[in-house]
């Protein structure tokens, strides 16, 4: 062990923006850039202009090459994080990109793929608030529903890499149909665009709200985001809707805590920063109807790291004392 | 290494009875004794007969006490697998006792304490159907539900050795009240008991069914496994009773593979071994319901081992080739 800091580039890679950063091994972001994804342009061009933007941020940095220990790549959709590659992603329209060995063949150091709800339980448990903690779930709640698991210091990816599927577990048996195959899943109850659509069906019955002057009064321009704002300016109908939707997140946490017994609960995404309401709603589910000892040993916690989390969560991969315990 | 073969004593300690047994790295059993458990004695004198049944059939193995490389003790109940104690058991009336402890002082051995659902899956992963799988669960339906859950080829624990409460995960938000404090818990969906329950309540309703001739027409006789025979005997009111159940416990079982994304889901417990038709219908729902992706990646078996699972399962703790994936 050399006592020279190590360092990681840690990618985040969506739909509509790449975000890339220089990250030492205690989390501070040395230097970092954001570009637009452009999917349109097709797979290869993507991975050249993330090529371009690591070799931006390395370079600013002006760290040596020989100082960088690998690149990690953040997404959603469905990777193979043995052969590096996105076997699919709807966001950015890839079937079967091998992005680990192009980046790879470019930067000559070792590429890691991450689930973008499994990098930030990583950044959580690698530089936040969970660090040390070896039993913890991040749960993220924007557009959809997501968690990342690490149980007993591993990340739970599952023989297929698509564990942590927390917005499609059904917490009803005739609840209404969703585009997985299930029915009555989480996420048709509390995501961004259920809280969102719930709304607009609200309102379009007559509803009254603060909500109905939003956009210049166009229903479908209400966004999760009005909600968690009017809620927070005393609307009513807002702070139903998000009090329910915790109501239905609290059963799925319930369920959560009830299989893997976690010591942490970090809440991540757009909807929770908006709507602490949700949140508190939850917890009191879960002191009503958990298992007492379980839930007295699972801490709830509110994500302080929000953009970064999988920038952070991507390079932290590098960082883990004891590597093998969480790749897989 | 050596190239002896290593051995260890598995124990399988019920409500009931209590078994033990000589297994070798292989899953052989060498010899075996089988006592009743008689709780109501007090934990110190149900220790000492383990200690007694113990001795017996080491004695009896002709094994050199250098060969055994240490006691593994299966368990319901909750149970603090580091300092091997059993915190609290319902079925033994036991309230933080020190069994390792006592154990370890008479034998001079490592004692390891284990769930007896976490036992079944050691035993399927390292002596059964699922070897050499990194991703299995093992489901039971006896009197209760509950499950054991290896992923990444460990354990999966919770922070307080209280992980894979299958059975109080809730399928149903407003479901009926269950015992642990939750609501719409598939335990009172799929168990034994919630089988016979039912079976109970609507022949008192006034259901036509053979199941009206068990225990000379006394209803409170009936069993999950007459209703099991029932249905092989063409009952339709016992055959709807577990097409019922087999689609609730595939809801949650499908809640399972979404979170988990297993290679292997084996089944065991008494409900099972009578009631194959439960196993049929969560196929279906599975098949109906569940990412295909992941649905295709879980392969499905019914458990061949049974009343040894919990004594190889605790034995088998020993042997994993690299045992610290496994232990906590």
């Amino acid at each position: 062990m050399t006592q020279d800091k190590q360092y990681a580039v840690g990618i985040d890679l969506g739909g509509t923006k790449i975000l890339a950063a220089i990250v030492d091994q205690d989390g501070d972001i040395h230097s970092q850039g954001k570009i637009a994804t452009q999917p349109q342009d097709g797979d290869q061009a993507v991975i050249r202009r993330i090529g371009d933007l690591v070799q931006d941020v390395w370079e600013q940095s002006g760290i040596g090459t020989d100082r960088i220990c690998g690149i990690g790549i953040a997404t959603a959709g469905i990777i193979d994080t043995v052969r590096q590659k996105v076997i699919y992603a709807s966001n950015l329209n890839w079937n079967d990109v091998r992005i680990g060995d192009r980046m790879n063949e470019r930067f000559g150091v070792p590429v890691e793929l991450i689930n973008d709800a499994n990098a930030a339980a990583v950044a959580e448990r690698t530089f936040g608030n969970a660090r040390g903690t070896d039993d913890l779930i991040y749960v993220t709640v924007s557009t959809g529903v997501g968690a990342g698991i690490i149980c007993g210091g591993r990340l739970i990816t599952g023989v297929g890499d698509s564990a942590g599927e927390f917005g499609h577990i059904s917490i009803h048996p005739e609840g209404p149909f969703c585009a997985c195959g299930n029915r009555g899943c989480l996420e048709n109850y509390v995501s961004g665009l259920a809280l969102a659509k719930k709304a607009q069906a609200l309102l379009k019955a007559g509803a009254e709200s603060s909500l109905s002057a939003v956009g210049g009064g166009e229903r479908d321009a209400i966004t999760a985001r009005d909600i968690g704002e009017a809620a927070e300016n005393g609307d009513k109908l807002s702070i139903e809707l998000l009090t329910q939707a915790g109501y239905f997140l609290g059963i799925g946490l319930t369920n959560l805590i009830h299989l893997f017994n976690p010591q942490v609960l970090v809440f991540g995404g757009g909807v929770i920063k908006n709507g602490r309401l949700l949140v508190e709603a939850a917890e009191q589910v879960i002191r009503e109807r958990c298992i007492s000892r379980m839930a007295k040993q699972a801490s709830i916690q509110i994500s302080t790291m929000e953009d970064t989390a999988g920038v952070l969560g991507a390079a932290g991969m590098f960082f883990q004392a004891e590597r093998k315990k969480l790749a897989i």
